[in-house]
């Protein structure tokens, strides 16, 4: 028999083409050991990694958990206990229950703030959390949100041109399927990236033209890079349309200074190219140094023409800072200097899936518009939001590298394996500690990262580095044997 | 300057090419009259369409609602005055805020089945709502699904083989995307078809191969049309992949025998065709002539080779039947016969997006096993459902032919419109009714169809059919002038 569309071989080959390596491999193995009952301390996806080797990493970690450089608390922070802020949960809650606002008693179970900001929210909708909303998501939410990034940013924002979306995941989903045309389109992506936009870039059957970040400049990025790239995917008939920023970054915790937002915006001018600004770690800086700066301000702030040239698309989450509600799916996108026709046909394809969920839309109006000074539940939310950003100072944001003995380089080559994927499965099965490989992110020839999750107690801690430490010394014994090669 | 990334001229033609009815230029222009104070009387997506010419319609309305044929609600019930069912909105509530579990107190606003449910689904999170799920859902509620189907259909299921999605068309257009590889891969879709198809199909880049459904013959389907359409698709050079049936059919009404479904399934053995089988308004029989009978349940019982060869796929959700549950936005597919590679392949797919909305999956899980006889909230269940059963009684879901004197097919590519859309249009602005013309939907050359919005309250109907009838009479008097052209 002909194979049936639905079997492998007949399949959609930019579907098989997708890599997506936080659910990779590592995962669907640590699943497995879960499933037979072995202990996986550090499963979710909250991420500690240093800018160190391995060594100093095992070395130096209490001391780095004290210390507070980019702070970022990524991947799933409920999943290891990080404990849902109370205010929105109320407010979603009593829209959930409607009834419950009707019930002479609800102010012993809510307090008044929460009781109004549920009905805040119901009047917007059209039948409470059970219809569907405008494509876009409710305008009085993306009015929250315009008002809100006009407050940060200092220039105003229009609501038409926000859409809230089911994750800002969906959203960089649909700005890519909207520019890719095939494959000779490329999207500039930095390296190491989030493996959303691989997977998606070769979902949609485009080009990834990656850029690296320096590690040796604290994953800095420097624009003649950049032209280099361009450059040199121009020579294989690639056209860049995009390039795809992440700030703070993804998987290696820098924020970028305006000073270097500027040269790329300018940048991203000279060569044509949309910017894709990830800021859904905006507010995972706990340091006073760098603040986080949108791409938005910048590139107001440049004047004609640039201002007015430079196609940007910005993106944001409920998942990350002290939210972490990544269960809930909502994001939004906003978008700077897109043309009319060009923003109905994005609004079109948002259409074909209805609606973003409701309640997350509620959750992203609660977020952009928090709590104020005097309201009766300010102090209780600031005290919440205070215990998560102590309790997420213990995650750093970075990428350390690991230096493999050519011995476990041919070692992964016989068992048929990438080398930091054939590391990150041996820790996995020695340990019990799960990590993701550097090459599901990207990295340079011949380099090896690792990107570790963190443990939610500190007190668990001593337990997992001196298994890690006692694993990596017998994989470097295993491979090195006595033949002398240097780990730095 | 050469054209930007994100004008116009220079988007993914894919993107361009999506036509999506539904939320199409009448939804957008009845949005611009609503801002503009017009009141909208019909708004939202709840429909009812008959069978008969307008004037049928027009005059037999009354008669139609009391009689009960095949009852469906679809659209947007809650929008339009449906009230949720309290038990899951309880549930969900309390999941939403767990705190309230600890309160000693929450037995006076909570049931103690409500309580004990909610606990039941928070145990299968891995730090509640705001966490990632797996990407394929959570598996107890995808367990939970699996006991559905076996107690709906009489075979056993593998929660290993159902999917958790954001609504079932996030569902359809992953499977679409895994299946379509180019312009010459077809999927066979239904005339008239709920545009969902005709929209991912085009975003996707396949073809779409329509099969008619005889309206002469209560909109049946005739294996040997179906045969007609793949002939003439392998004509044009298109592989035919897949075929879509929404049964209970959506938009007209039409639920399939199992006599029928078998012949299906046998064409789609003989043709190699994946079977999608849109099955998302299974709830929404109010009538025992012809019961619901499941794709799935029809080919389990035809045995081999039948049985293990064809591919099939089948899709739920929580936003039809009498829950209605549409901005939730939560749905599943099971699938059957499909290798598990290719599973492996929609899993790492589904991963990029990272998890469906947790509040949606426990809706699912409610709706699969809601309460039973001896539970507490069992009786205000079954009251509250037998409500909005008899409520959507008057929603009865068809499609209606019109028929436009020449002059007002003139007069409406003089304005640039499809007629039926010129029709719609102008019914809009005469009367603030909102009605979906059935060229979104597709159907015969030369034929007219309209998709039409029932009023949430049974009062308001004579001054909706007056106004109706009056819109009818002088558009025709209009543009049939004197001509003596015969409407029926």
């Amino acid at each position: 028999m002909a194979p049936r569309a639905l079997d492998y071989e007949s399949l959609n080959e930019n579907v098989k083409k997708v890599q997506y390596a936080v659910r990779g491999e590592l995962y669907l193995r640590a699943s497995e050991l879960q499933k037979e009952g072995k202990k996986d301390a550090t499963t979710g996806d909250f991420y500690l990694i240093l800018h160190t080797s391995i060594l100093n990493l095992l070395t130096n970690l209490y001391q780095l958990l004290l210390v507070s450089i980019i702070f970022t608390n990524v991947g799933n922070p409920h999943a290891l206990g990080q404990k849902p802020l109370t205010f929105p949960r109320q407010v979603v809650a009593l829209c959930q229950a409607p009834f419950l606002l009707d019930d002479p008693n609800v102010g012993l179970f809510f307090p008044a703030d929460a009781i109004a900001k549920a009905k805040h929210y119901l009047a917007m909708t059209i039948g409470g959390l059970g219809a569907y909303t405008d494509s876009r998501g409710m305008p009085g939410v993306r009015k929250e949100v315009a008002d809100f990034i006009e407050r940060r940013d200092g220039y105003p924002s229009d609501p038409e041109l926000i859409f809230l979306t089911d994750g800002a995941s969906k959203g960089v989903m649909q700005i890519l399927n909207t520019i890719i045309r095939g494959e000779s389109d490329g999207i500039l992506v930095p390296v190491p990236q989030y493996p959303l936009y691989s997977a998606a870039i070769s979902l949609f059957g485009g080009s990834l033209v990656p850029y690296f970040l320096e590690e040796t400049a604290n994953w800095g990025l420097d624009v003649n890079d950049l032209r280099q790239s361009v450059a040199q995917a121009r020579s294989k008939g690639i056209t860049v349309r995009a390039m795809v920023i992440i700030n703070p970054g993804n998987p290696t915790g820098q924020c970028l200074s305006e000073a270097n937002l500027r040269e790329i915006l300018h940048f991203c001018y000279q060569e044509n190219l949309v910017l894709l600004g990830d800021e859904v770690y905006q507010q995972n800086i706990y340091q006073d140094e760098r603040p986080f700066i949108s791409a938005r301000k910048v590139l107001m702030g440049m004047g004609p023409p640039v201002s007015k040239e430079v196609q940007l698309i910005s993106f944001h989450t409920v998942s990350k800072g002290y939210w972490g509600e990544c269960g809930q799916r909502g994001g939004y996108f906003e978008m700077t200097n897109i043309p009319p026709k060009t923003v109905d046909e994005i609004y079109k394809v948002a259409s074909v899936s209805l609606s973003p969920n409701v309640p997350a839309q509620i959750f992203m109006g609660l977020m952009v518009n928090p709590p104020k000074p005097g309201d009766i539940s300010y102090e209780q939310f600031i005290r919440e939001r205070n215990v998560i950003c102590n309790f997420t100072e213990g995650a750093m944001y970075s990428f350390p590298q690991i230096r493999l003995p050519p011995k476990a380089i041919d070692a992964a080559k016989m068992a048929g394996k990438v080398p930091d994927v054939f590391y990150c499965l041996k820790l996995l099965e020695a340990t019990g500690i799960s990590t993701v490989p550097g090459s599901g992110f990207g990295q340079k020839e011949g380099e090896f990262h690792l990107r570790t999750t963190i443990l939610p107690a500190e007190e668990d801690m001593p337990e997992i580095m001196d298994s890690f430490k006692k694993f990596n010394d017998e994989f470097m014994e295993q491979y090195e044997g006595h033949g002398g090669y240097s780990r730095l």
